[in-house]
C-alpha cells in the first residue's frame, strides 16, 4: 500500500509503508474512497512545526469498512463510513457531553492519506451513511471528517442564532464552511473577511451577505461601521494567530461570542484586555463525531454541498502537488483519491 | 463634607472635600447610607496599582437622593436608591444587551466613601427600591451596587443552572457572594475553594456543599477526586491573578463555563492549553445594573441576605482601620456608615 509521508519542510513523498491491520480488537480497517489536505497539515509542511522523523499524514477520510476487530459490534463491512480526525469512543463522560475530541481515549487519526487506513474505537468514531453513496456526494461527505466539522463547531461555539450578526475572519476552507454553517444556523448577516476574489465568490455561494477585504484595523473599522458601531454578535476565527485573534475579539460587540477553531500557533491572550472587550470565548479541537449524523443528513438529503470547497481534485499519488497548490493558495483545499 | 481618599500605598486619609454638585442635567445628588471597602480597592491601596495623585476612593452606595438635575425623569429625591460602580444611561445598545458596565457613556464612580455623592447618568443608573428600607436591610442593599452583583454575574457569565456542579476560587466577598448566587440558581453542587474558617463557615451559610483548601495543582486534583474526575461545569474565578486563573481552568471539565469578574492583574492566556482545555470563557467588570431589580426583589423579600459578608461595621471616619482590617485579611469586608 502507499502513502503519503513528510520528511520535512516541503518535502511530501508519496511511498510504499505498511498495509495497517486490525490491532485492537476495537479497530475497522478503511478502504479510502476520498481524503485530503487539511490546512493544518501546512504547519507541519511549512516547517512551524517541527517534524522530527518521517510522518505519514492525513486526517480526513471516507471510505469502505474491509474488516472489523471482534469488539466491533454496530459497524460492519461493506458499510461507507465517516469518522473524526480525532477518534473516540462516544461513551466515556467527556463524549457523552458532547466533546468527543476530548475523550478519554482520543486517538488523533494521522495516516489517512492513504489508500487504506486503520481507524480506533470505530463503534464511537464511525457513522454509517444510509447506503454507498453515489460519486458525487463523495466530496461533501468526505469534509465532514473534519473541516466541515470544524466550520460547523465554530459556528455553533459562536453561538449563532437565528438572525445573528456574523463576522468570519479567515477565508480558508474552515472558515468558508464557517459561512456555510453559520448560513444553515439562520444567521441574519454574514460578513465574510476575505480579499481574494474565488474565496469570496465561493463565500457569496455559501451565504455571506457581506465582504470586508481589510485586515487588522482596518478590517476591524469595517466591521464596527457595517453594525452601527456595535461589532458583530459571533465572530468565528478561522486562522489561529496573533493577528487574526486580535481582529476577531475587537470585530465582537459587547457581550459577543468569538469562537477558535485552529490550533493557535503563538497566541497569547492579555487578561485584562480580554476582560473589558466583554466576550464570550469558546474553541478547542472540534467535537466533529458530536455533528456527525446531523450534517450527514444534510449532505444525503443535498440541503448543503460542502464539497465545493474543493477546488482541486488529484490522484493520490500526486499528494505533493496537492501540498504545493495549497501552500501556494492556488487552491483552497485539495481532494486526493487513491 | 468629609471622604476617603488615598495618598499612597496604606495611606488613607479621611479628610474635607467639596460637597458634589449636580454638574450636568442628568446627575443626582445622593446622601450616602452605606459605603463599603471594595476588594478592588486594595489594588491601589497595596501599590499595585499606581497612584499618581491624591485620589478620592469609593464605588459601593446607598442612600437617599437629595437633589436631581432638571433632565433626570424617573428618580425622585427621598428616594432610597441602590446603583452599579459603573453609571450608565441603561439605553445604549451596548447596555439593551445587558452589557450595561460597557455602556457608550460609561462613568467610573469613584468618589463614594464619603456623605455625599454625585451619581451621572441617574435615570439609567440607579434603582429605587420600593419604599426606605429599615436598617437591618442596609447592609445587603449596599451588596448589590457591586460585590452581590458581581458575584452574580460570576455565576451567570459560567452558566450555572439547576443542578450544576460550580467550583469558586477566591474567598473573599465577591467568591462568597458567588457561592450565595449558584445556589440562587439552583447549583446542585457548589465546592469553595478556602483555608479560612470564618470564610468557610460562611460559604456553607451561603449553600458551599463542600471546601477544599488545597491550593494550586493539589486544588485541582481535589476537585478532579470529588468530580468523577471530569473537573467542575462551572467555575468562578474570583481573585483576577494568573495563579488563580490557572486553578479555574483547569478545574473546569471538558467544555465546561469558566467567569472571571476581578479585574485581571498580570494575568496570561496561552492560546493552545486554552484551546485545548475546551473550557467556555466569559468575564469582564459585572453588568450589576442588568440585575438589580432582581436582586433588590430577593433582598427585599428577605430571600437572600448577601450583607453576611460584612463581618467589620465602622464610622466613616475610621475608614483607614477599614482598610487595614482587609488589607491583614482579618475581615471580609468592611461596612462604613457616614
Amino acid at each position: 500500500m502507499r502513502g503519503a509521508v513528510l520528511y520535512g519542510p516541503r518535502d511530501v513523498r508519496f511511498e510504499e509503508r505498511d498495509v495497517p491491520k486490525i490491532i485492537k480488537p476495537t479497530d475497522a480497517i478503511v478502504r479510502i474512497s476520498a481524503t485530503c489536505v487539511c490546512g493544518s497539515d501546512l504547519w507541519p509542511y511549512r516547517g512551524i512545526n517541527q517534524v522530527p522523523r518521517p510522518t505519514p499524514m492525513g486526517h480526513e477520510y471516507c471510505g469502505i469498512v474491509e474488516e472489523v476487530g471482534h469488539a466491533v459490534t454496530s459497524i460492519k463491512p461493506g458499510q461507507f463510513v465517516i469518522g473524526s480526525f480525532f477518534a473516540s469512543d462516544n461513551s466515556c463522560p467527556n463524549c457523552q457531553i458532547g466533546y468527543q475530541s476530548s475523550c478519554e481515549l482520543k486517538e488523533f487519526v494521522s495516516t489517512a492519506q492513504a489508500s487504506i487506513l486503520r481507524v480506533p474505537l470505530a463503534d464511537g468514531t464511525l457513522v454509517a451513511t444510509p447506503a454507498v453513496p453515489s460519486q458525487d456526494l463523495i466530496p461533501s461527505l468526505l469534509t465532514l471528517s473534519d473541516v466541515m466539522g470544524t466550520g460547523w463547531f465554530a459556528a455553533d461555539a459562536a453561538n449563532v442564532k437565528p438572525g445573528s450578526t456574523v463576522a468570519v475572519v479567515g477565508d480558508g476552507a474552515v472558515g468558508l464552511l464557517g459561512v456555510l454553517s453559520a448560513n444553515q444556523m439562520g444567521a441574519g448577516r454574514i460578513i465574510a473577511m476575505s480579499r481574494h476574489e474565488s474565496r469570496q465568490r465561493l463565500a457569496c455561494e455559501f451565504g455571506a451577505t457581506d465582504i470586508v477585504t481589510e485586515r487588522g484595523d482596518e478590517g476591524v473599522a469595517r466591521i464596527k461601521e457595517l453594525t452601527s458601531g456595535m461589532g458583530a454578535d459571533s465572530v468565528l476565527e478561522c486562522v489561529g494567530t496573533q493577528e487574526s485573534m486580535v481582529q476577531a475579539i475587537s470585530s465582537a460587540r459587547k457581550g459577543g461570542y468569538v469562537s477558535y477553531v485552529g490550533v493557535p500557533h503563538g497566541v497569547e491572550f492579555d487578561g485584562e484586555k480580554l476582560f473589558y472587550s466583554h466576550v464570550h470565548l469558546h474553541g478547542g479541537p472540534a467535537p466533529v463525531r458530536r455533528y456527525l449524523p446531523e450534517m450527514i443528513k444534510l449532505v444525503w438529503n443535498r440541503k448543503i454541498d460542502p464539497g465545493k470547497v474543493f477546488d482541486l481534485t488529484l490522484p493520490l499519488d500526486q499528494v505533493a502537488e496537492g501540498y504545493r497548490a495549497m501552500d501556494e493558495r492556488r487552491a483552497i483545499k485539495t481532494l486526493l483519491r487513491p
